[in-house]
């Protein structure tokens, strides 16, 4: 039976396994230092389609095939899917998937996506709600300028905290316990809101939302940064990593040399002129889709927390003067199942 | 044990009660056949708001306030809450409840989501992952417009085929079984697609998703339109309605005299210049709210299939010249509870 640890966090007492999973990305996340793990990389960033709604559509069908095609799966041995993204209506799910015909879950949890998605997916699978569930999300660079920023031909010029949405997917399958990486526990994150009101500055607006959800985390299961290898947040970048570090410090955790941040993992931030990091669903999604979980499954990493954080604003909200709320969930992911 | 009946229904064993549920809407719909219904109608449809946004928002908390005021709840004893609407990124949601600090999943399922959260909570209730799960969802008619359609000041005539988005919100607290109304077998849609273009005929881009889920779920059940009392879509309206009809009488199942539709129930076509009916997420949810489950609590319904429908496309998609993907979600609703 799944155990309430806490207010926050559940145990899933059936360590589900992460069984299979796949990345997708483009051109500029290709030439930077994680090329050597993706599943596929596209130097098109068009992925051969006419548009770029389209292009990340398809990075998403493509995510679940590769993660269905590597556990040996087709789509109708797949109980349910988890999917989401950061466009109006989250088209890029809804199109991407239409053609599968598993049952779909649309989610919408803008950057914080994939850990929402891993979380529903194990809770599901740990209460005997179902065998085997894919959580998938994307983000494209074109795509998220021109609805949340500006058209890409103005050529606006970028603030030094803003950055730069992935044009990547990653998909995960999730069933029942069989190896390794397993999902240990989960905890699931409340919307936070300390008034930052800058578009340019999502960092800033998310660490409090991570800060949050980790030492709820850590308080619940009686741990600290020391019992991990690796506490790894979605999208932060260098601003939001540093705020995340000092919030947390104030509690008493001290992050140094177990944090880091799969925006600043994807992108070499000398050469890639990305200012502070990568961002988007498809951040998060694709790194651990292929730098950490093989990591996780080879034991070379034995536990990580996961953290992936949403800034859910619109442009609508922010022109009316509202500030940016946020959210993180986490997955305690591991090389070990937990005790029975 | 939750049991898997044929593909793609799901047998809540536990079948978990809806504790409490609350309705809001405002003034047009308070004018409707079911103004006796609601918790609250508010005559100003900015909800004392200043904009349309903040208004629906605004809904959203009310009526979750309002669900568990009813039940005796804070919003402390809530183990999570699974809520979306049409707006981009769903800031009707996040914005509503981001003061109740309820750990939340964020949904996109257009105007499928008041039943994709409840099967999403009757399976973690069913599953034991939580005792008290929240699905609320909303919308707002001058919201929807603009994003959608046209800015009201424009005054664009509609067409006939065209539905009047509900101006309301639903919520409704599911936990462990204790009273009607139960929820005993949900079946989650998978993403259809007939090819319809009209942005303006929405019920018709709709009804094959209910025909495919009510099908479905027929099937798996080995039951009927006769094993129900009512069969009520979420917002096909007239045109939806019949077509869904239609459909499923070519599969062999008569609906005539079961079916309903809440974008029919909610307001007087003859004198309420709605057109083809009502649509839009809070449309079904107020109507569930607010008139089924009561009756279901009294028994003077016993059973009854809630399916909601949901368009899963942007004006960016069908700028682009794609067809109107849809969903629907079904959840067997009953005043007994299902066998052990």
């Amino acid at each position: 039976m799944p155990q309430k640890i806490g207010k926050f966090t559940t145990r899933l007492d059936t360590s589900p396994s992460i069984l299979s999973f796949a990345s997708v990305v483009s051109k500029k996340e290709g030439e930077g230092p994680l090329a050597g793990y993706f599943d596929i990389i596209c130097d098109d960033t068009a992925f051969g389609e006419q548009t770029w709604e389209k292009a990340e559509s398809r990075m998403q069908k493509d995510a679940v095939n590769k993660a269905l095609e590597k556990a040996g799966l087709s789509s109708s041995g797949i109980d349910y899917i988890f999917a989401g993204d950061l466009l109006n209506q989250c088209i890029s799910s809804t199109y991407g998937l239409r053609d599968l015909g598993i049952p779909f879950f649309g989610l919408f949890g803008a950057c914080s996506t994939m850990a929402e998605s891993l979380c529903l997916s194990g809770m599901l699978v740990e209460g005997g709600l179902a065998n085997t569930v894919v959580a998938v999300t994307s983000s494209h660079f074109c795509s998220a300028e021109r609805q949340f920023r500006f058209p890409l031909e103005y050529g606006g010029q970028r603030t030094p905290t803003s950055q730069w949405t992935v044009t990547g997917a990653g998909a995960a399958i999730l069933g029942k316990q069989t190896a390794p990486p397993y999902l240990r526990e989960i905890c699931v994150g409340t919307i936070e809101d300390m008034g930052i009101k800058d578009m340019n500055n999502m960092g800033a607006a998310m660490a409090p939302a991570a800060a949050a959800t980790l030492s709820r985390f850590f308080e619940d299961t009686c741990t600290g940064p020391d019992n991990y290898d690796l506490i790894l947040t979605g999208d932060l970048g260098l601003v939001g990593s540093s705020l995340l570090c000092d919030l947390l410090a104030k509690e008493g955790y001290a992050l140094a040399g177990k944090h880091n941040d799969c925006g600043l993992l994807i992108y070499d931030r000398e050469k890639q002129d990305v200012h502070a990091g990568g961002s988007g669903c498809g951040c998060c999604a694709s790194v651990l889709c292929s730098y950490v979980l093989p990591a996780i499954r080879e034991g070379t990493l034995r536990d990580v927390l996961f953290i992936a954080t949403g800034a859910l604003m619109s442009p609508t909200s922010v022109q009316q003067g509202e500030s940016i709320p946020s959210i993180a969930h986490l997955a305690h992911i591991s090389a070990l199942p937990g005790p029975q």
